[in-house]
């Protein structure tokens, strides 16, 4: 049997026609043009789904089932979207919609969860029964996968890693609450952090490198001043990287997954970052001379969304 | 068939014969007497599992398996328990010395996680598919409970809910870190908090209420104090709400269980405790407009250790 992987973002619809082993055979890709509100996104979805079967040269009736990656979540009690922050989406019934033109089973999950279900099908994670992956970007997001399978919780409201408190009474978050994860180990952060390094000694590395402009500063600027060996950026990622062990001591001290597997813009840091963390890691978990998580880095990239999507119809 | 489940602490060892509902038949203890070393105490339980099979007028091949609870954990490596820090012991083969006197199935979890069970099982989340239960004493203990499962983790080093850290940089911990949840949700961050507020206002009823002995500060006087309506004692109360409601968050914003339990020394203060923190969390849980786990407080008191660990042999 195949699978349809639909990968939903702001700026583009990614869809993919997937084969049982997570392969992607055909891709084809349109703008999102959030603009344009949520039914012409979603009838792009259902055309762009029939048109990699098309592409793939495959009957309908051998294509399982129809998955959707999006920035959101699904409420089960309605089958609608209830949130979709970035494509200024709300209440959205999208497995209706979908279903007016390709009848198929609809299934959808957060796209960082589909992330990791991509990685723990055909990536870093195949084979491992609990694992956790992270996209470190704008945000910070999360996919659980227990026992081979996706965990999203009794409500679907789980796996919102980024807003563990780590930092009770810290930076504000979107969230409302203060000190969430996210507000010191996202992309966002690093920037945020590599920014007040840069305006403090406008002679390092960080701010040499923009040439003096602070708003061309990016995670990608002082991962790069830290891999040269700039003093201040060194600092700022030796903070980083804490920040991340912070979190990432919670995670294995509440549900000890075999790997935690790091994705997302930061994770394009590669061994700079991977072996940081792993040098950090274990003097901060709680059981010192016991094995636990291995850290990994996602090895899917951009296709991670489809494959994972494809995946939900799976099983 | 029955169960004997075996509750170990620092103080005494209770074991229990235990039916296939989760109800205690019968019960015995004895001193730990932590002083004699590992060999006697595990002796006793194997001696007091003994006991309460004969009280029961139970036949030993009606008995299923022994369960045991200590403040530890095992290392499936090797099948011994590695760490007891409360008992001073290290590296004790505990399934092997038990065998020595009865030949049946022994299994062995953390404390908290068996509590969880129990609940799980003969409690207040009976029936409840996933959920995560607290123990705020000394230290804050946690066990989760997946799929109606114990869910001990990968290595067996998970559901050490206490060292969340939520305060990076704050308190520092016996674990090492600083900032773990337990420094500021535990009976005694209350004492802590409790104390100091005292010490700033020595009219507050925290202070008078023992005599000005700030020694005899307990978890129940601050509370005390704080049902009564004191001032100070209330700015305290709702501060260690909050911080209790920063840990939840996290559980919640994570694997979204379907029950937060309640249990430990601080579950005492009851719907006092209870109503202020499901007052509190609505605001702080990230989906705002979704359903989320509810907050219980246990039920099953001190009988829970003999029950859940009588239950570990059953599935």
């Amino acid at each position: 049997m195949y699978y349809v992987g639909i990968d939903l973002g702001g700026t583009s619809i990614k869809a993919g026609l997937v084969d049982e082993g997570g392969r992607i055979l055909q891709k084809a890709t349109c703008p999102t043009k959030v603009e344009r509100g949520a039914k012409p996104v979603v009838d792009d979805m259902a055309r762009l789904s029939l048109k990699v079967i098309e592409m793939g040269g495959v009957s309908l009736d051998k294509v399982k089932a129809v998955g959707i990656g999006l920035p959101g979540i699904l409420d089960p009690r309605t089958g609608h979207v209830p949130f979709c922050t970035n494509l200024f989406w709300h209440d959205v019934p999208v497995i209706e919609w979908m279903r007016e033109t390709i009848d198929k089973p609809i299934f959808i999950e957060n796209d960082a969860t589909v992330a990791g279900l991509a990685e723990s099908v055909a990536g870093v994670s195949a084979g491992v029964k609990n694992s956790v992956f992270l996209t470190l970007g704008t945000g910070v997001g999360g996919g659980i996968v227990l026992g081979g399978r996706i965990y999203s919780g009794s409500h679907g409201v789980g796996s919102e890693l980024g807003h563990m408190i780590t930092v009770a009474g810290g930076e504000q978050c979107t969230c409302g609450n203060r000190g969430c994860w996210e507000r010191y180990s996202s992309a966002t952060a690093l920037i945020r952090m590599g920014t007040e390094a840069a305006k403090k000694n406008p002679k390092s590395l960080i701010m040499t490198s923009v040439k003096g402009d602070t708003a061309e500063i990016t995670a990608r600027t002082v991962i790069d001043a830290a891999k040269a060996g700039d003093p201040d950026a060194l600092k700022v990622f030796d903070e980083y990287v804490y920040n991340i062990c912070v979190g990432l001591v919670g995670i294995i001290n509440f549900i000890d997954p075999e790997m935690i597997v790091l994705g997302g813009g930061v994770s394009l840091a590669g061994d700079f970052l991977l072996n940081a963390v792993r040098a950090k890691l274990p003097e901060m978990v709680f059981y010192k001379t016991m094995p636990f998580a291995t850290v990994e880095l996602a090895t899917l990239g951009n296709d991670a969304g489809i494959i994972g999507a494809a995946m939900l119809g799976r099983d």
